[in-house]
């Protein structure tokens, strides 16, 4: 059992159109589009992962930290999710 | 003819990677994997997609502002360029 | 009391730096200095903003969530927590 | 003369209700302000100084690059603000 249970089908449901996104940017390049064309669908595809990261996130929260918070083993876990929100925020 | 023209082999190499990231990322969810884990890949994977943008970009000053520039026409083009930055920027 | 009680003065050296960092890129743009070292101040600057963000944000995990959810009450105190992580994500 | 003489003012404005900011959020601090308050001012000063780098990024396009390009010596400037615009979008 893992925290994103509830989510997994709006995940796979998002990364399905993420990869769609991908392959649309391929045929962009392919057919010569725009660069700023381009540009602005890549940075849409971003803004789409961040949502996965921050569903992804909020599960964790909700379930593996607090979890662990309530069996008074908060400490490792918040010290793990902070390296991750750093990735997640410093790219 | 476009700008990315001479990057446009890296370019698909590079999306064709992003392309299989997202489909591990898929596999990892379906996997059931801890979440920190499937957030380290997703930030990876929006870390590459920067790269894409920026390789982008170089391409698109160094071709279409660069000719723009120089037929004395470069302000339209600025503008546009700095829309597409505000928006990698801001996500 | 707060949850970053311990870290206030560490907070506080940090802000005191940023002001100054603030104070020395207003006195790069009257001495007509080179943008591109400027915005390397800003970005530098931008860096130290995050590190202050990533502290209150561990201690507000440590303290105040952490307190939410041992009293069984997490869950809007990750709905809020996850609206301000999305603000510094998204900038 | 240097390329964003023009906004000089509009830059210093801004720079100078940054610096507020920066002391706002000190006050909060020593206030004992609830945590994810002091987050959104946080980002809130991330976002405005993100537009100060905006600005000053155009005007290095329309000034200094601008005019390497026309100088045909466009290639060592691209490469140059490339470098600035990549510690922008990484942080």
């Amino acid at each position: 059992m893992y925290a994103y249970e509830e989510q997994r089908e709006a995940l796979m449901a998002r990364l399905k159109r993420v990869e769609g996104q991908v392959k649309g940017i391929m045929k962009m390049i392919d057919d010569g589009r725009y660069c700023p064309d381009i540009l602005q669908q890549i940075s849409a595809l971003t803004g789409a992962l961040d949502e996965v990261s921050l569903i992804l996130l909020e599960s964790h929260l909700s379930g593996c930290v607090t979890d662990a918070i309530q069996a008074k083993n908060g400490e490792a876990s918040i010290r793990e999710v902070m390296h991750v929100i750093r990735k997640v925020v410093k790219r």
